[in-house]
């Protein structure tokens, strides 16, 4: 036998003090699940039926655990553990409880539950914190539905850009106020730019999250330390208006939108090679890709093409000059294809830096642990961007997933999750003894 | 004044016996747009009621002039002026009436109208004809609709591939054998391979068409005569499965299936390019070029995409190298983009030459006439080719038309088609005095 230290013991009460939560979590996993059912896969609607009954699932959890529950303009909902000064800055744990149509179980809502599982971690472990310790549930992060980014974190910081409640559902066509107002929400102190959270009083925000890129898979490992969040550039609606022609027109009198709409996506995708080639990751999408349903035909030249397109990067200059490459890269087609591209309205988000000082306390945290982890760059957007724009210092940790996410095959194992919570415990408990 | 030869006065009178018909001509085209208005342009929907509007309207037309009136096993409409030996190959001029979804008035309509213009120039020229003239109005050709080629002239031929009666519209799914049924035909004798047209009793088959291309607007020239009409090979269901992933998935784990689309797009665009560059005339044609509308989003990798392809040349042995080049490129994406292809069902169409002969033909009728011409391969398919595919000596005349065809604003002269009609019915009193 050998001796353990105190310090060896702790990790020990940390790995089990969590260890112990599973058969609560994999209920609520498997609760959330059953309630959002999307033929296939999951389907939790921004402000729709699917998001607002797991918003009640974890109202309902928080206040069968004896813990303070709350809701802000934006209807998003506070599981809050009280501290022992509760006007002192607060940690945040906290993810989305959205989905994709048809996506999966775990994205967003994993670190929702994190956020639980910490509170019931140091409650197993007798630390009352010195500060409140919530966990946030927020509101409409996949801008799938709305096509605006970080909906639920930027009304609660008093951040969300002008004119967004008037964002319209892809799918219905309701408008984003009056969805929020029929969830419980306030869109009128949302206009008016009031908030819910004063940057200066949340000490930092943590959010756990599954991998949607498979590189923990390929390196063996459950858990990754996010070194960055990628800003974007976003044109959701853009169009090519070209000339509908007989299907034997020759080359030279064509204007076919869809042969532009090509050569635009194999220009992004080499552009997208250079820069990674050159040491600057980035990720180029076109999501929607589609001729015009209601003219198309095998017989018809295309005469126009839609498609969105999302570019992210974790530098604003690369976001800068890639953007400045498409501008260019469009007017040549243009020319050369006798079509013109209307790109209608663009969005965008901010790279959102990682706090390198909790990097560093999650590496030593996982180290203590034995937990084998390693430094990546967050592929996807996420509402802890939408904190560090807002100046609140964030972190956050991912969770080994095979089959990525936005589809129902993301498959996360309970075991890796729990080394992530372990992770973030072990920090938190460091934080606020 | 000089002094007209026998020659110049005959030409003088095809012209004018010509230009006479106008009135009614234009009065016809008017009746037809009416009758078949498409909310833009028009819909003479396949076996619907746009094509079956303007049989009716022929057939009327034909009994009113004193002519004889006909229907076939797949109810194409033949309107005759009997021969002085009715047992004589016969000579049919025709085209098809039915038009794409929101086409033009006169991609196909003009060659049955320009069928009748002869008729009745023959006729104030008190020329008798040895044998039958007869316009044959096809059904079905547009195949955007069963997506079958030539279905009308190869059932009155005996020719149609077995199942295509199984085919189903696209738009609303019947059956085309329930189609050609409602609208008087008998499917069940096109099933047994009855034929309506011997081709050893038919003496030439000639369609005027307007031109598909704008050739004739560039080069300034009223009428072209056919050098060719081109075979095809299509794909009409083709699709590409990939993986649905998240927007940030690195591009090393994505199986994004538009951007396979969109790389085979750019690689048959190229072999297009250098096929014509080698002097092989062809065209390439993704009419349908799509992301999947139900799963489809901005922040999703496409894991599916569909798209049709109909491929064209002048020659077998291009539309065989060029399928072959098609199916290595398809090979290699499906390994670098990590997709799988699925081409769905196969359709071609045999490349029809035109009879040497009957060209020369024309083009001395033109010089007689002091019309304008040009030697043009169709960029279309054409039912002329079924025609030549079942042995018939097959010649075509275009008219030069403005804005392409299968889109509402394409614009024919009235001018321009009265010198095609003189060339035909030059060319046709020739054969029959």
């Amino acid at each position: 036998m050998t001796t353990s230290t105190m310090a060896d013991i702790a990790q020990v009460s940390i790995k089990a003090a969590v260890a112990r939560q599973r058969p609560w979590i994999e209920e609520l996993f498997d609760r959330l699940a059953a309630g959002s059912r999307g033929q296939p896969g999951i389907t939790r609607d921004t402000y729709g039926e699917g998001e607002s009954f797991a918003h009640r699932l974890l109202a309902e959890q928080g206040r069968a655990r004896g813990l303070e529950v709350g809701h802000d303009l934006a209807a998003n909902t506070y599981v809050a553990l009280p501290g022992r000064d509760r006007s002192l800055p607060r940690i945040l744990i906290g993810s989305h409880l959205d989905s994709v149509p048809h996506g999966g179980n775990f994205d967003g809502a994993a670190g929702v539950v994190a956020g639980l599982v910490v509170i019931e971690a140091l409650r197993e472990l007798g630390i009352c914190p010195r500060c409140d310790v919530t966990t946030m549930a927020v509101r409409a992060e996949e801008s799938v539905w709305f096509q605006v980014s970080y909906i639920g974190s930027r009304s609660a910081l008093g951040s969300l850009p002008d004119g967004a409640l008037e964002a319209r559902r892809i799918d219905d066509g309701r408008l984003l106020g009056d969805s929020i107002a029929a969830c419980g929400g306030d869109p009128g102190a949302i206009r008016r730019g009031e908030r819910h959270l004063d940057p200066a009083a949340i000490h930092v925000f943590l959010e756990v999250h599954i991998e949607q890129a498979p590189s923990l898979v390929e390196s063996d490992r459950p858990v990754g330390i996010c070194t960055g969040v990628p800003g974007n550039f976003r044109y959701p609606e853009a169009r090519i208006m070209g000339r509908h022609d007989h299907v034997g027109t020759p080359h030279r009198f064509r204007r076919d939108a869809a042969m532009a709409g090509a050569e635009l996506a194999m220009t992004m995708d080499r552009i997208w090679k250079e820069e990674e080639a050159a040491s600057f990751p980035m990720a180029v999408t076109f999501g929607r890709f589609h001729t015009d349903a209601a003219v198309h035909g095998m017989t018809t030249v295309p005469g126009a093409f839609a498609f969105s397109l999302d570019v992210r990067a974790y530098d604003q200059s690369v976001l800068d000059r890639v953007e400045a490459r498409l501008l260019a890269a469009i007017g040549e087609i243009e020319t050369r294809r006798g079509v013109s591209f209307d790109l209608g309205a663009r969005a965008s988000a901010a790279v959102g830096p990682v706090e390198a000082s909790i990097v560093a306390g999650f590496e030593a945290s996982a180290a203590r642990l034995g937990i084998a982890t390693m430094l990546l760059g967050s592929p996807a957007s996420h509402d802890a961007a939408a904190f560090a724009a807002a100046g609140v210092p964030i972190a956050m940790l991912f969770v080994r997933n095979e089959h990525g996410s936005h589809n129902p095959d993301e498959a996360m194992e309970i075991d890796d999750f729990l080394a992530a919570c372990a992770i973030l415990a072990d920090w938190v408990a460091r934080e606020v003894a």
